[in-house]
């Protein structure tokens, strides 16, 4: 893993104002990459600071960065510049950093003329996604949503043994910002019998997770060892994996989930880099005991001891009317990523452990993060859901959120805007927040 | 759909002799598209009639083809062709069809200077492949899959309400003769108890499908309709979808198959196109008296009158020992393209039915293609299995295939080359070939 350097450094101050701001998301010790267009300009890779964005394709052209990355940084994807070595890209950074924080630094004027105010970007998918693969890694969510089906044996026998993904649909992910169309699709039979009918979804869901991309690859027919895989990752971003409850029901038997989820999944517009991260990363969650070990190809003291990431998450709402009303979101709940039974770096190397090539700019998700609490609960179908392990109800019994409107959700409604948050934050270092991944629901056509 | 014309003309002849062979493959009723490469050059689009390929990007430099088609015709992949309108794509198969029947044409020279022999060449992956999905449409497969797990009630409710289908990896996705390697991977704990184990794949197998690629695409959050199906499919290929049925066994529950099958998926090197096929449309299965009518979305008497095609299968294999001896491959099963459940329209407008975006150069899988038959299995799954659907035995009982060399298999062994053809065929049309997919077993690392 990446050591902390000068450049967590807490103290270090950066010439563009805004980023020192003890609130602000990206910091100098940040520096998340993106891609943005301004007006109808090509879309261009940039990196935050403050409230601004650095256009390196710019900073490029003009030679302020070694030649190597040049080419890369030229690009409107950011997959190129994915697929360096972690090494490398710690210089680019280590360079960023430098430029941004010396004042008498004589480029100055030149690194201002190439900058843009966020508020003017608009942002792009950061990279081509080859494949996007996403996974149940929170124990406590697959916990509960097997609790509603299978009260007696809520977890299948594999979960403590194999980190569960299963592929999901690459053209679908979108940005932050983008409408969402509710889908329409098949529900089941009634129960006392009948055909199966096509409407609009009615339990339409959002999911809280992370995403993460992959930076270096590994060759078809390859894998990736545990103890690389950190080498693999490339950075994070968060992740709503909007999901179609009724369409999932009837649909998912025995293949596992389709049209419930490839209508759309939306991600935030910032990677933040797994080098940003480094002074976050906490031993993974500690397995109950009793638990089994993971397999030799999973296990590793040192991914143990630094496997987590402690970042926060929260969840808000607003609906149409709050909005009209110019109410404040409603939080719905706050999580952490730490509540993951499987490590990212176990669900990579798993993943490329049958030779599955991993590609630059793959995304992973990591499945719903929930916890032990009701308040973090990562989705409706869950926080709505009136049991919990101990005491399991039926599926269906569901006690409504309640809006400052007095509206009531048990699921989205048409117009309803989910926003998740997310950020690192303890004692010795700076914030490093994530921004928002934001999506309205727009009426079924 | 479209309608036949005289590029079908089963008297037309062409000047590349070995295309007028009545068992060619690729006569000048066919010209399927490919990309491939000479020695390191560029990868180009080719079309293949005979023995020969003529090379687009040079037939495109030397204005051969209308300006329109120029740009497409000259990029190493067919996605930007992929994505004209069906009625373009006709004008330059009546264009092509001219080209290579006209005796007079003064072109011929420069056209003949544009050919490369098939032997030449070698096959790339036809075009970028954005998302593969793979679908589960064949009801006899299903339903001796089902037969070997749940006995009582092989299929389950959905199967003949939903084309059931599930997103594949696209990044595995492999060229004809391409190695396939052995994958490592979990498998579940002895029955008695006791911990999943690592090891190579002991019951590696192939899938015999159908693949066909996404034409024109359509933007997210709308559908296709089933009326318009047709116009958004591009052609179609052979496809192995090769599967490690002990890998699958423990880990498909709950979100469906990944690593058994993520480690590869081959395809044959030619893409037939839709055109190509238009004298092999048949009507769709009819369904069994009984079976529901499909949902409005998936019910169209135009595609039911259209929506098979009559497309011959063939499953062929040769151990490593059969091929140092020089033997004749050994023929594994027969099949139809008509056995399939579900029509390729219906499986289309299934999967944008969400607002799901396809977009041109997806993959489609049909699933394994198996029929009433003992003979027209199309997986060793099926083939060794000593039950059926009537009949139903404990999914463990197998008696294997004996190959020439004394060999057995009961699934695939390292250093076996599994060989897939198909090819259409009746009285009044010429044979339209689809060429061979292939691949060996390397032993796993």
């Amino acid at each position: 893993m990446h050591q902390i350097d000068q450049t967590h450094d807490p103290q270090l101050k950066s010439w563009v104002e805004t980023a020192n701001d003890p609130k602000s998301d990206f910091p100098i010790q940040n520096l998340p990459f993106c891609v943005f267009q301004q007006g109808d300009r090509i879309p261009a890779i940039g990196v935050g600071i403050g409230d601004q964005i650095l256009n390196l394709r710019i900073a490029a052209d003009k030679g302020m960065v070694g030649d190597e990355f040049v080419e890369s940084l030229q690009a409107n994807t950011l997959n190129s510049f994915m697929s360096f070595e972690m090494e490398k890209r710690l210089e680019l950074r280590q360079l960023l950093s430098s430029i941004f924080s010396s004042e008498t630094s004589a480029d100055r004027v030149a690194v201002e003329s190439a900058m843009v105010s966020q508020t003017d970007a608009t942002f792009c998918l950061p990279c081509r996604i080859g494949d996007y693969t996403d996974f149940y890694a929170s124990v406590y969510h697959a916990t509960n949503v097997g609790c509603m089906f299978r009260p007696d044996n809520p977890l299948l026998p594999n979960y403590k043994h194999i980190p569960i993904g299963y592929h999901g649909r690459a053209s679908s992910v979108v940005i932050s910002g983008t409408e969402v169309r509710r889908p329409v699709g098949q529900k089941a039979p009634a129960e006392d019998g009948g055909s199966p009918t096509r409407s609009p979804c009615a339990l339409l869901d959002y999911e809280l997770e992370v995403g993460f991309f992959v930076g270096q690859g590994n060759a078809l027919g390859e894998t990736i060892p545990i103890e690389q895989a950190d080498n693999h990752l490339f950075g994070m971003c968060l992740l709503n994996d909007w999901s179609a409850r009724d369409i999932q029901k009837w649909e998912y038997q025995p293949l596992g989930p389709f049209l419930a989820k490839s209508f759309a999944s939306t991600i935030s517009p910032w990677v933040v880099t797994m080098e940003a991260l480094a002074p976050f990363r906490v031993p993974a969650l500690i397995r109950p005991k009793g638990d089994p070990e993971p397999l030799d190809y999973l296990s590793d003291p040192e991914n143990e001891s630094h496997g987590g990431v402690d970042l926060k998450l929260e969840v808000l709402l607003t609906s149409q009317q709050m909005r009209e009303q110019s109410l404040s979101p409603k939080h719905l709940s706050s999580g952490n990523f730490t509540n993951m039974y499987w490590t990212i770096g176990q669900i990579l190397a798993h993943h490329a452990s049958n030779g599955c090539n991993l590609q630059p700019g793959d995304l992973m998700g990591s499945g719903t993060i929930s916890g032990t609490e009701r308040e973090s609960r990562g989705s409706l179908l869950e926080l709505t859901w009136d049991g919990d392990s101990e005491h399991p109800l039926p599926g269906t019994q569901r006690t409504p959120i309640v809006l400052p409107t007095g509206e009531e959700r048990k699921f989205l409604a048409d117009g309803d805007e989910v926003i998740m948050r997310g950020y690192c934050e303890n004692e010795s270092h700076r914030r490093i927040g994530f921004g928002e991944c934001r999506g309205i629901i727009l009426p079924a056509v």
